[in-house]
């Protein structure tokens, strides 16, 4: 039976790849006072999160054994997980710094605090780095060592088309809704987010495990890619439509200007009038601009437009799983495990 | 016989490596106008500079051969020879933001220009997966092919070692001489500057041509840190003692707080009075501070000192040229090349 990891267990394997990362810069004589530096900046962006993604790979790996993982397999599976997370670190560094951002996980952004400034672009640098030397530590070895090098590579340059494709569509200061459209948000979610959430840890596993054979990880991303982007438009539901005290913040999206789902579903099916009120009041910091927008979703009907969604997309996923071919050693248990985390939560 | 390489042959090789980039992008459905962004991108960051990193490759290349190069073989070690180039983009367009620098090349900083903004940042990330990508697409046959993956990270994680040291070593805004030392210069100029400058290209050739033994690439990274040491010393007396219509640029290292060898060298051996002029003077934007510096450089007879310096230097560089073992394919024309390029430069 496959056993699921939790997020004490996964934290724990974190302080000795700290330990391996800084050892990779004091062999190269950094002096002291840098190694520390180093090491701050991989606690508070690497550490603190829900780790969803990097849980993913133990749990994978477990589920493709159908068994408790040993030691020895928890560790280099969590290590894998534990670099998917420093490729997340490494993203929301920099983001945080072309989205102006303010705090993240309830901290000023690494940016913000005190003397670190744009030193952070080169911290992110360094995070990015800590992946490929700790490849290089635990998998030199591995038959698929270099794909998974590329596999990193190739999730990195997804991650930042999306992302270019996301600041070009939404600056934040300059506000117009001709540049939205559902094929524009239908690549940035696929890129910047599904891609690395949700396909990167499975075929981690499965790369982990020696099966990821064209076939099983062209099943996995057929599945994870509509996965993740299913995932997305729910987090841009819930940012308007879920209750502040279950998502634990307040959406914002329609006062930040975010190519969310919901405006893009508003754009696709409203009159030139409703048009015309998301025009003067979307992307403004005015709360009474917001609530005009609130009102005009509600008006277009968006939750029931949403649940009717969910339920399509979900029926459609689930039959895909289903078909599912295990013949190469993948297991459906894997998407189901993933549906059953993102279906119908409210946080 | 070998041949040098031209600016123009070594340009010519571009338009087909940006095609190449523009099409990973492409085939990944990135919409038209972000493809042009990319294009945008990769020629302002990293066409116009003086190419001698990149160019070093195929002439160590020919160098090794003792033979001009065929079209394949150019191509191969000029795609080697602008990977360096984008790795170096990559770096410059980060760090003009971590500097807040003005201009490069004559423009203005790609972070500066029209629309950019903090963009830039991620243009960077795209400049660095544009390496691997290239790789890939040419030398995924290659015997030696995750070498030079590898290879690209240790650059570019020695380089970040570097940019740390120095950014944490001379902040802009915080004038503190206690935090230089000569060896925290010879740090930052090792890691940031000499290895990607002058061991990474010659690595690269030795892999190229297949004979990158651990001897060889011990052998060159033995010669060529140690120039590359030499070359950015002379850069930072240049920035002093060079004349304007040589250098191409008036020197600012003593207005902006730099981690010069010129500062290091007179800290070293200035009495307590000549330090309190330096810590009244140094990093600040005066210049009438500036030319107390200056003044007190003089006094303290750099320029002979940096002379006395260079002939010893260059004696020890050479000693060791005319000791390389050539018998496993390496050859002292390399290092004896760069050499010649370096010593006695006024600009």
């Amino acid at each position: 039976m496959a056993k699921t990891t939790t997020l004490k267990e996964f934290e724990s394997i974190f302080p000795k790849l700290t330990e391996d990362i800084l050892d990779d810069a004091k062999q190269h004589n950094l002096p002291e006072a840098f190694v520390e530096w180093y090491k701050a900046s991989l606690i508070a962006n690497t550490v603190g999160g829900k780790c969803n993604r990097g849980m993913s790979v133990p749990d994978s790996v477990s589920m493709i054994l159908e068994a408790p993982l040993s030691e020895q397999q928890y560790f280099e599976a969590a290590a894998l997980g534990w670099m998917t997370e420093l490729l997340q670190a490494f993203f929301l560094v920099s983001d945080d710094i072309m989205d102006s951002s303010i705090t993240r996980r309830g901290q000023p952004c690494w940016y913000r605090q005190p003397h670190v400034g744009m030193v952070a672009i080169n911290d992110a640098f360094l995070l990015e780095a800590s992946i490929y030397n700790l490849l290089k530590r635990y998998f030199r070895k591995h038959p698929s060592y270099i794909d998974l090098v590329e596999l990193f590579h190739e999730a990195s340059f997804k991650t930042e088309l999306g992302q270019l494709c996301d600041l070009l569509t939404a600056p934040e200061d300059k506000v117009d809704l001709n540049n939205f459209s559902m094929d524009k948000y239908r690549f940035i979610v696929i890129y910047k987010t599904a891609y690395y959430s949700f396909y990167l840890p499975v075929a981690l596993a499965l790369y982990h495990q020696n099966i990821a054979t064209p076939k099983n990880l062209k099943q996995a991303e057929q599945i994870l890619i509509p996965l993740g982007e299913y995932f997305q438009i729910q987090d841009d539901y819930l940012d308007n439509f879920g209750l502040p005290e279950h998502i634990g913040k307040i959406g914002t999206d329609i006062l930040d200007n975010k190519c969310s789902w919901l405006v893009n579903q508003a754009l696709a099916i409203c009159t030139p009038e409703q048009r015309k009120i998301l025009e003067e009041n979307y992307g403004q910091k005015d709360s009474k601009k917001e609530a005009e927008v609130k009102k005009l979703y509600d008006e277009l009907k968006l939750e029931q437009i949403y649940q009717e969604y969910e339920e399509k997309r979900v029926g459609e996923i689930r039959s895909m799983i289903a078909d599912v071919d295990e013949s190469e050693g993948l297991k459906k248990t894997i998407f189901e495990s993933f549906l059953k985390k993102i279906y119908k939560r409210s946080k």
